[in-house]
């Protein structure tokens, strides 16, 4: 390939993002496009439609003005830490990358080209190898360029992932705090897991039994989870039974029992009322559905078990319950709507054995994968093509075909691949038994992270056979060698690679190609109105994060081989940079998050990167005998390695858990100012296992439709007053039913 | 080497080993020489010299009946539980060698013996090879016995370690509930370090605000720990000032109050008379060090903090106390004699740093350690010697001494080298940072077993050059190849290497020829009376704990490659049980324990034992060309995985912290017996940084000498009444420099 191929497919991939994105900024302005482009306002309130009529079918790059413009607190106001965290990835690769490009353009690139005397050709028609590392001559002292790149590229990644990590680090102390002071109920719940079976008392009695005795000052109450299946059956036939008793005041009665029984909500003045009613102390069992004969709801081995202050529930959290470790497993639970009900039902011994069975078959298909990726990677060479596929020989040999089939073709069909990969790594993720939603994107984040330098980094750069590379793993002593002598070649596969898969997909993200169609089909076939989705999107971290940190390690490994390659990434980086911006303004909405705990795992693959790109030029200095540049390479392997464990030490553990300091200082405020009291009513209604669609309420809160389809009722926003409402009808009833069911008690 | 040769070797040690245990049996009736046979018991009391007079002088196998006849119980109450689970591993050793013994003599001998046609020899004459695998033809259908046996094996190991496991846990259990009873202060005490710095307060004052701030309820006092050097040379100015004031009145006030001040013990009726002055609500900052002067005293930013109750101990140490990780950082105390103080006083931010520094020098250390080794394993090739050495040729020729070279030497040249491994890895362990004695042999236990498993049974299987092994770790994917080329060829060399090494070094552990000599040199050359040691030995389970789970890792590979081997290892299995009982009983002491926390490496160990004759075995019938039995045994390898997964996930935490429900159990049940404020009184005087070495106080307890010099006096089985006896003198005199200082509080 030559610097005229390289523009022709760089040209292409401009075009159709200059057109995409002009197109975009008309269609969004087209009113019925805004439940496609405005998804997280359109959920909240309708964006203004003031403007005026012909303004509607001329683009504007207002979007783009928009998107930079937004500060980071309106970032985290729209779309939670997880957004700012997100967006920090790509300020960090911004800014390491100009740094870079700045070294390698001045330093690296002419050393490169000048490395060896010969005849150069005319500029366009240069091939793309005259200037990566391939063309420097062995023992060269231009090498040394290359070496002092390397420090100052490195030095600067170091220091600028330093300041990253602290300054998210306290924006997730901050993060606490502000969701403190919102009364996040998560903080004061524990998830208990394994509650040990007895013959003679319920699930629900031992829970009680348990806490009332051990964390006798701080347990406050709890709530059973259910098996899913059974309640919803019984929830239906318990409904069927109240319609046939027909007397109006009977129904209403028999539907409030339903609800405080365990299917939802519970107001807080019912359980106001039958906390009083238990005595002065209000500390022994008031479990939200203890009362409940056990023959008739399917208890689930875990509870909600929640704690008056945050500090206890912290404590509970963490330190070891029982002697034995597999049994009354606690953790600190998500936040409501975070909440993976399906999976709580998982007995607890099953999960080691799921994890390390959806690891193995997660390598599985990493490795699976091979078979397609090598076919393309067949396609690039173009001989192999004309011998296997004969007849489009009088095609290939025309030169614009060549260059587009060569240059463009081998990522497209790379791409289209590539796009059954986070799906598949979601359904891994919820097999492996996630008890949070984040927590399972997080999971499949990491897969997909893994899967995609696998796949496409390193499947492409020691291609050949697919027992080849299980070779190459298999000694590890030769990897430097072996990349310093594969990488170089790839530089030219890898710079498509930008531009299909970096370009096009942010191109793609920001039309939300199969959203506009499915609006499409809905207005003009199906002919129906409302919402699109019955929740705003939420931000597919599991896709772009793995995404992004694939071309930050594109962009460190071939920042001295090719520096050619940093210009076209710096433009992914900008452009990543206001479409996701503008994306998280207006099409995602934040239900669930984790806090920014996705950082350490952005940390851990850029020091891969950095690690990776020292291995590899350890390997080049070596293959072009210069020891004095690998003897220098080395300390820098060990310095990046010390970095990170500092960094290790310093910051994760804030990413793991809260410090004692600030959760005592928020509950006393708390407790100062009599909040404590209202925090712990609304604590109680705070969790619902089950939406209520067998009656009308689920209208009056919003539901939580989560991405794999099974539906969560969302609690969490509705107000107090709302609650009460919404519940308030069926506490009479509960007493009726009650009474008819003799000896519960 | 064939029969005969291994007969003669066997023979040598054999006798060898019975003498010694003859002239053991004399020489502990000799009572000159009760110090260094009856270490143990000479501390705590003479032993009964009742004997007659000619039975001084006959040798006896009492000792073996004695040792025979010691119940678990016993064991427990004279070595703790260490003691117990060192002998758990021989037990499971001998245990699971039985039955590999049986089924391999039965199984695998006779289809090794068989497995070529060839014309046999007679039997003395006969090659050890003829037994080994090595005499198994390709494809040969007897390679199902050995696949059979390996299952045999295999199941018999997981079932012993899962019962063990669980045992041992049990009695972990056990011992915390006695060790509770007992009043251990290191269960209400956390050590808390990096405590911040800042210039307006002491260290002292900083911990006092932050403890009676954040754990309010809880907090009962601190202990600052202070800089060795200085103090210790403080304490003598000071004591010649004392001197120098000639008032006998004045100085026994001024000895008293430098006691009372920070050195060490404070009586306990002093504390409850400081705490009672403070006020009724004992909660705010009682430092038993608090009130000093800073400028006199180098405080280090260390402290050991004491709780009201163990729960309250157990969440200080495990919850992140700051937002800031490497600020606080609390781990629970070590009991009071197992402090390592010098460590105390290395800045916590320098432990990472440390513990990778040791690392890598340990790894350093093992891979120089080639060197010597390689020498030894070319003495076995007779003819590389005569080439060397042509001198020695003459000598060389004559049989016995041929074999003696080849069966003896080799090993004993080996042993020399090892006896400097464990100091040295003690060395590295001290400097790692350790917080506690245990901890460090712990440390130094890991490290000389990696050491072992590497330069004994690696490097002596894969030896040649230094270079070509490590091309094999270079290559994972031909290792289990590899190793079964190697593995049954150095099948001879591991035999001598348990005679020489094994049992020699348990006839020489009985014996204890470094004591016994330095006895001897003490009483008829120095002229010396009284104790041999300040303080009984303690048992040396980092020297002792590696070679027998070596000797383990050799059982497990070679049991069914050569199953001759396994004979000589259950006599050594069994002489290691009688013998380290006898020791344990009689001569080391319990100075301080782990409570059982070395099992987990022993299980782990035993695992990778496992596995790797697993792995050998695969590689064996790779070789032999057996599809059948490789497949077979693929699946014993994922099962031992899954085995080890499960046992880590059930039992491991158990012996890293102690559950929430016990410890509020044994809290509420010395609440409840009135115990607990005895408790509070004596903890405060528990750890004491100096000893006493100033003035005679040293004498009325016995002082505890730890392994690398330094003196710890121990005050913790001290009854309280001899406690005030010890230190109800300084009393007055504090109150009398109280009076001299002014503002201090």
């Amino acid at each position: 390939m030559n610097i005229s191929a390289l523009l022709t497919s760089a040209g292409i991939n401009i075009g159709l993002c200059v057109v995409l994105f002009m197109l975009y900024s008309l269609l969004r302005k087209q009113p019925s496009n805004f439940s496609v482009y405005f998804g997280r306002r359109f959920a909240h309130a309708c964006p203004k439609r003031d403007s005026l009529w012909f303004e509607r079918f001329v683009p504007s790059p207002s979007w783009i003005v928009k998107a930079w413009e937004t500060s980071e607190e309106e970032i985290l106001s729209f779309g939670g830490l997880d957004a700012v965290v997100f967006i920090r990835i790509l300020v960090f690769s911004l800014r390491v990358f100009s740094i870079a490009a700045f070294v390698c353009m001045f330093l690296v690139l002419p050393a490169n080209y000048h490395g060896k005397e010969m005849h150069h050709k005319q500029f366009p028609y240069e091939s793309l190898e005259v200037f990566t590392i391939a063309n420097v001559q062995q023992g060269s002292k231009w090498l040394g360029a290359h070496c002092l790149a390397l420090y100052i590229i490195s030095c600067s990644a170091w220091l600028l992932l330093y300041f990253e990590y602290r300054s998210i680090a306290t924006m997730r102390l901050a993060h606490i705090k502000t969701s403190a002071s919102a009364m996040n109920p998560s903080h004061f719940t524990v998830l208990v897991r394994s509650i040990p079976w007895s013959a003679e008392e319920s699930y629900s009695h031992s829970v009680e039994k348990f806490f009332s005795n051990y964390h006798l000052l701080t347990y406050l109450g709890h709530q059973m989870v259910y098996r899913s299946g059974t309640v919803q059956k019984l929830m239906g036939d318990a409904e069927m039974m109240c319609r046939m008793m027909r007397s109006e005041n009977l129904a209403i009665n028999c539907k409030q029992n339903l609800f405080n029984r365990g299917l939802c909500g519970g107001s807080s003045k019912a359980f106001r009322m039958l906390s009083i009613s238990k005595g002065p102390e209000s500390v022994k069992g008031k479990s939200i559905y203890g009362d409940l004969d056990t023959s008739t709801r399917e208890e689930v081995a875990a509870a909600f078990v929640f704690f008056k202050t945050r500090y206890a529930a912290v404590i509970a959290s963490q330190v070891l319950q029982s002697s034995n470790p597999m049994l009354w497993v606690t953790d600190l639970a998500p936040e409501p709507r975070d909440v993976y009900w399906s999976n709580l039902c998982i007995p607890f011994k099953q999960l080691w054995i799921r994890k390390i069975a959806t690891i193995l078959a997660a390598i599985v298909f990493m490795f699976l994968f091979i078979i397609p990726v090598t076919f393309v990677q067949g396609l690039t060479q173009l001989d192999q093509l004309h011998h296997t596929f004969p007849f489009l020989r009088g095609l290939l040999k025309k030169k614009f075909m060549s260059q587009l089939v060569t240059g463009y073709l081998p990522s497209v069909v790379l791409m289209l691949f590539l796009y059954a990969v986070p799906p598949t790594m979601m359904l891994f993720s919820a097999v492996e038994g996630s008890i949070s939603r984040s927590e399972r994107k997080k999971s499949a984040s990491r897969k997909v992270l893994f899967f995609m330098i696998w796949n496409v980094f390193f499947v492409n750069v020691l291609s050949g056979s697919v027992i080849s590379q299980l070779n190459v793993i298999s000694s590890p002593k030769d990897i430097p060698a072996q990349l310093a002598r594969a990488v170089p070649t790839q530089a030219s596969f890898f710079m498509t690679y930008i531009f299909t898969s970096g370009w096009a997909s942010l191109s793609s993200e920001v039309m939300q190609p199969f959203a506009l169609l499915w609006n499409l089909i809905r207005r003009f076939i199906l002919r129906k109105k409302g919402d699109l989705y019955d929740e705003p999107l939420s931000f597919p971290y599991h896709i772009e994060v793995p995404r992004v940190l694939l071309f930050g390690l594109l962009g460190f490994t071939f920042s001295i081989l090719a520096p050619l390659m940093l210009p076209f990434l710096l433009a992914y980086f900008l452009i990543a940079f206001l479409v996701y911006r503008n994306q998280i303004i207006n099409v995602y909405s934040a239900n669930y998050e984790t806090g920014g705990r996705l950082w350490p795992t952005v940390h851990n693959t850029t020091i891969f990167s950095l690690v990776l790109m020292q291995i590899i030029a350890l390997g080049v200095f070596g293959l072009k005998r210069s020891p004095v540049a690998s003897g220098f390479t080395i300390p820098l392997i060990i310095c990046s390695l010390l970095f990170n464990e500092y960094c290790r030490k310093r910051f994760y553990p804030i990413f793991k858990t809260s410090a004692a300091q600030m959760l005592i200082d928020l509950d006393r405020q708390d407790e100062q100012s009599g909040k404590m009291e209202e925090i712990h009513k609304k604590l109680r209604s705070a969790y619902c296992q089950f939406s209520s669609n067998v009656n009308d309420l689920s209208k009056s809160g919003h539901s939580d439709q989560s991405d794999n389809g099974e539906s969560i009722q969302d609690s969490e926003d509705g107000k107090p007053g709302e609650d009460s409402n919404r519940v308030n009808e069926p506490l009479a009833l509960q007493r009726h039913m009650e009474s008819t069911e003799p000896n519960e008690k």
